[in-house]
């Protein structure tokens, strides 16, 4: 293998393991045996156990960010659609594993953000990305009339991506769908169609 | 001491202990260290660690439905005031510990939830409970006509618990209340006054 096919297949593994178990809990080693990679070569390619997390946070994200591009990609559809299809995409991928794993962006917050700095100023960097993407969908419903003037984008994004990690989490101790399915109904049939719930049309 | 008070003072200790560095990376001798206790008495009064994890989700548990009490004793405000007052408090309670921390039962849950069914189990039995407050304070908002008919106050209630512990999720990485904040915002000032936003009360 290669120099590169080496850290890929480690920053792989690596993130297949640390989605389910959490990073702390898992040992170097575990990520080299499932690797194939032997012993050793760890620190070959990575400073230290927390520069391969923070490497890892990039892999992850740029999973995410490649998803959120379909946020804007995307022109058949209106703007609110987009933005459901796009949770709604998710919510088929925790259906397909059983309603495990969860985000791995939030999983890491939860369990890094009060253990090191650096991993929460790059987790809460990833988020900002996410929100951007969000922001632009929800600024482009408003600019159409599909939302209320008076919605401020940024905020309305941070709270749907801030319910999402929460109703992951549910999610993960329910074994069932239905808190991303409740959040897709109160997020989209109720708090962005407001104007159509009062008049009784949700 | 009594063996009650030491079986106290070891899950007060590992209560502190497992909200900040999580269940799997806290070790037993760890809390017996803090709580300066002998070591070797810990399966004296816990069958395995895991038994001393779910007597702590219950510990944890007893604090919070505790809290919840207040969405139901104080009739001086008015059903909605008293479940903003709830979350309030909470938001007070974190400020003033740097918002760190976050929920131990959410955070348990990220990290629990897919390693352990009796974990998950208790876990969702303890939103369960969570949910049955807010959904009582929900039902009598609306029996008051201060929510619209339409609303089903248990998915409601499951929708704003899981909302918020995304917002305390995120506060962990932000390092600042402004998830919480905002959660506020738009679960009282959006969602639940549909008819005072589009009036443009709010």
């Amino acid at each position: 293998m290669t120099r590169r096919d080496t850290r890929t297949i480690l920053l792989e593994k690596g993130a297949q393991i640390i989605h389910r178990k959490g990073f702390k809990h898992t040992g170097i080693k575990e990520i080299l045996d499932a690797a194939g990679v032997p012993k050793g070569s760890f620190y070959h390619y990575f400073k230290s156990k927390e520069d391969f997390g923070l490497k890892l946070l990039d892999y992850y994200a740029g999973y995410i960010i490649g998803q959120a591009e379909s946020l804007t990609e995307d022109n058949k559809s209106s703007a609110i659609e987009r933005l459901r299809n796009f949770f709604d995409r998710f919510l088929c991928f925790f259906e397909s594993v059983g309603c495990e794993l969860g985000c791995p962006i939030g999983n890491l917050s939860q369990e890094m953000g009060d253990l090191s700095a650096p991993f929460r100023k790059r987790l809460e960097e990833i988020f900002l990305m996410i929100r951007s993407a969000v922001e632009e969908v929800l600024t482009e419903a408003r600019q159409v009339g599909d939302l209320p003037e008076v919605v401020n984008a940024q905020e309305m994004a941070d709270f749907i991506i801030n319910s999402w990690e929460g109703a992951l989490l549910r999610m993960k101790v329910q074994k069932t769908s239905e808190p991303l399915k409740l959040f897709d109904r109160i997020i989209f049939n109720d708090l962005l169609r407001p104007l159509g719930r009062v008049q009784g049309k949700s």
